[in-house]
């Protein structure tokens, strides 16, 4: 019986084998799409589904892709020719809320925003942010690690998890971490697997750490800047002060201009770039305040809105961004992250890569923590080699500066090429063995990652 | 030529075979000791020197102990017969410190106090604040996970560490992370080998995670319960209430007692708890009034004071339960952590386990953070055994709650034995062969954390 056969047997309707579901399971939202259709798509709707499928992969030495949502931008969740689809999509319970405890406990295929309506009801909220919350799963967070624009003060989902359950390649459970904010039990696998992509096991529960409902309405401050490197300087100015923002977000000009030109918004000063700044909390109005002095003193020509409702308008030329990529051609989403001091530096080496190889790279970033979305655009669905051999000179500036090739968005199959530039060779074994452990016979989403065939 | 010779020959006065310094290699602060004495203590200077030391002992296949400062409570620096003693304490540079990128580089020799003493002139600090900050080095605090009384509003080391510079145990010098706050390139290696107890390798460098200096002095907050549970409750009463303290101590009965005994204080009203809360930061002074209330309604008897001196008197208390418990007797410092809102839960099994095995347990809390520290006291050298067995009653308990063995101090030889109750058998047995990818030949720290013999 093949390995189709047999999924059907034990788990009847839960495998899709529609034409166009498979076709669509072939690619995230990178629009890169691996070779070939995926056998099967196994709709988990418990452990126990998990643990069968993954049993028929191992007996059957099948590859397995997990998929949240699909929403990653590394390739991470994309299913080729040969390969056993396992969405956790349905798996989408809220087993417990404990305010008192600040922490709940959730299946993986939760959407990170409907977790966060369900919470407020409690007063607490799960901070993790992509600006993917409103449709990818807290399971696919969790496998990326995912940030967002509030990490720089609220943490990524790295700080936000005190426990996950695991089911192995081979089908067995673990129980990972604790209820306990505190712990040093073992080696810490809750953080190994936090990050890994779908490469040591299937997330089939998390333990969540929450914060509390942040009171009062932010203050929000935009300044446009005559260019890119006076922002990025008057945003290090901004961290050097002390005061922590709760959203810090720069637009270069090619992505402000491309923005105002998507919403109908009076076209930008040649060059100029824009901060847009949050605070929030009991302090936000003279945080706010204190803020726009800094601006004003970078000749930033700064406006302060104590208004949430004007606060979001402002925001949502930010929010715009991915939309106004998309006007302009097929997007390369890049997302290195450098040390916050390095960023002029890193603007820079953008400037230089767009006039070495001719390109336009609108780039926005997370000003508060050093990471960067250069953006790089060209047409028809294939990224050309051009604009990998730019991408290349980004990945080796964000090292050399002592950053890192993906700050949230992770390798995937896109970046797998340059791990071993960053990890080293012997690292990059390690990390290998490391898998290995958890997946010897490598049936769970080979060729991520760790492939060496770039 | 055997092991020492070598060593000698390439690592020259380095190498120490002093009698009374190997005798005192044998034990940590724990004042449990290892069986028979070390070959050898080499007192590394330099990462060729633990990159020599440990090709040596791979070569020669001798076990290595790495050890810091030795204040470690759970016997996971100590070394016994056959193995060699790896200090890193003489590597204490500080090789960088940047306060506008909020990082520093350091050596894993340096006493926690000494680096905070140089961060502070740059407005900076490293939050991680054992109570052994004086005594203990960065290099130990990373390999324990360390935690402190700061850390449920600063965070422990976890929160603290971006990268390690780690030599493995064939003597290859690996970089793990990065100095950029977020990434999320390959596995995350640098918190696996935060808490790993010299298991995984020698730490030789870190890039840490800064903070700025508060602003502003404390205010504290005292109040004296009438039992235990009472201030337990209290301490909740103030988590669910939204405020964060820096510090939350609570102290039970006999802790308090013995203390005021020690320091010559008036003797507290039988059965008598304490709660001792610091604030901090520019909301430090409504803070502590609005905790105030809170311990009022819960029938504290309660003192605030705006005075930083007061505060350090009041605080002295708690710092002084150390010294109280050695004048008792033999001390075992346990260390189980649950989640907060089952603190009250977790007093009454100490109680019960205090009358079934006729024991007095004084124990002390943070309680911020639900991570108690219940000291068994006996008399001579050894942990007898119906100790042993009040402790597995403790540890089960914990585990039962949702919470863990150890919240800060580690596994080390004296809770390896519970390690699998924990973890169970499946985990358990993966980590091991973890340690094994890193230490195939297991040199390091062997019989340490992972060792199936209690
Ligand atoms: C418009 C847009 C904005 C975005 N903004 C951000 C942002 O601000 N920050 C950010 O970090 N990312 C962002 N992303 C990227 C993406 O949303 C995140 O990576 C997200 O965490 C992926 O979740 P998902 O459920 O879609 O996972 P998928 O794309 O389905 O999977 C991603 C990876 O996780 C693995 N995985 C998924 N579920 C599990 C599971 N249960 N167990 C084990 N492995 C699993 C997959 O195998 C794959 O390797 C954005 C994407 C888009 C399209
Ligand atoms: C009075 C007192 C109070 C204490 N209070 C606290 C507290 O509040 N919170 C807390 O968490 N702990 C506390 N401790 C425990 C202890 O101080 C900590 O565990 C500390 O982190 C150990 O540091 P050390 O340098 O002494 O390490 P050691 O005791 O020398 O070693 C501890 C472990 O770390 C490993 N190690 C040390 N250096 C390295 C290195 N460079 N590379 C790899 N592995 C290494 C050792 O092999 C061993 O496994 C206290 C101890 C005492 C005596």
């Amino acid at each position: 019986m093949n390995v189709v056969a047999q999924l059907q047997e034990e788990l009847g309707d839960l495998v899709e084998l529609d034409e166009s579901a498979l076709e669509a399971a072939r690619a995230d939202s990178s629009g890169h799409a691996a070779a070939g259709r995926p056998l099967a798509i196994v709709h988990a709707e418990s452990v126990a589904h998990v643990q069968q499928t993954l049993r028929i992969a191992t007996a059957t030495r099948t590859p397995v892709v997990v998929r949240g949502a699909g929403t990653g931008l590394a390739g991470a969740a994309n299913a080729g020719a040969g390969e056993i689809v396992l969405s956790t999509r349905r798996m989408d319970a809220v087993v417990e809320i404990r305010a008192d405890d600040l922490l709940a406990v959730v299946e993986p295929g939760i959407l990170n925003a409907d977790l966060n309506r369900l919470l407020a009801a409690h007063g607490v909220w799960w901070a993790p942010d992509p600006a993917s919350r409103e449709i990818s799963t807290v399971g696919g967070n969790i496998a990326t690690g995912a940030g967002g624009l509030l990490c720089a003060k609220y943490g990524v989902v790295r700080d936000a998890v005190l426990g996950i359950d695991l089911v192995l390649a081979d089908g067995r459970l673990l129980h990972l971490g604790h209820r306990s904010v505190k712990g040093v039990t073992g080696l810490d696998l809750t953080s190994l697997v936090i990050g890994s992509e779908g490469t040591l096991g299937v997330i089939v529960g998390a333990t969540l750490k929450l914060r509390r409902l942040v009171e009062g309405s932010p203050c929000t401050v935009t300044a446009i800047f005559p260019d890119v490197r006076s922002a990025a300087a008057a945003s290090a100015a901004v961290t050097a002060s002390g005061v922590q923002p709760a959203i810090m977000e720069l637009m270069d000009a090619a992505s402000l201009a491309a923005v105002h030109a998507l919403l109908g918004l009076p076209t930008p000063p040649l060059g100029a770039a824009q901060l847009t700044i949050q605070t929030d909390g009991p302090a936000a109005i003279p945080e706010a305040d204190m803020i726009a002095t800094i601006l004003r003193t970078h000749e930033g020509d700064t406006v302060l809105s104590h208004d949430p409702d004007e606060g979001e308008r402002l925001l949502a030329i930010r929010r715009s961004m991915h939309a106004a990529m998309t006007t302009l051609g097929t997007t390369l989403i890049e997302d290195v992250s450098v040390p916050r001091s390095a960023m002029p530096e890193m603007f820079d080496e953008i400037a230089r890569i767009e006039r070495e190889y001719g390109l336009t790279i609108p780039t926005v970033a997370h000003a508060g923590d050093g990471n960067l979305h250069p953006n790089f655009i060209f047409e028809g669905p294939d990224t050309p080699p051009h604009i990998w051999a730019a991408a290349d000179e980004l990945f080796r500036a964000a090292i050399r500066l002592g950053g890192t090739l993906t700050g949230e968005h992770g390798i995937g199959v896109l970046k797998r090429r340059w791990l071993v530039d960053e990890l080293g060779s012997d690292q990059w074994e390690l990390q290998r063995q490391i898998v290995r452990v958890f997946d010897p016979h490598g049936i769970l989403n080979p060729g991520k990652v760790f492939s060496s065939d770039a």
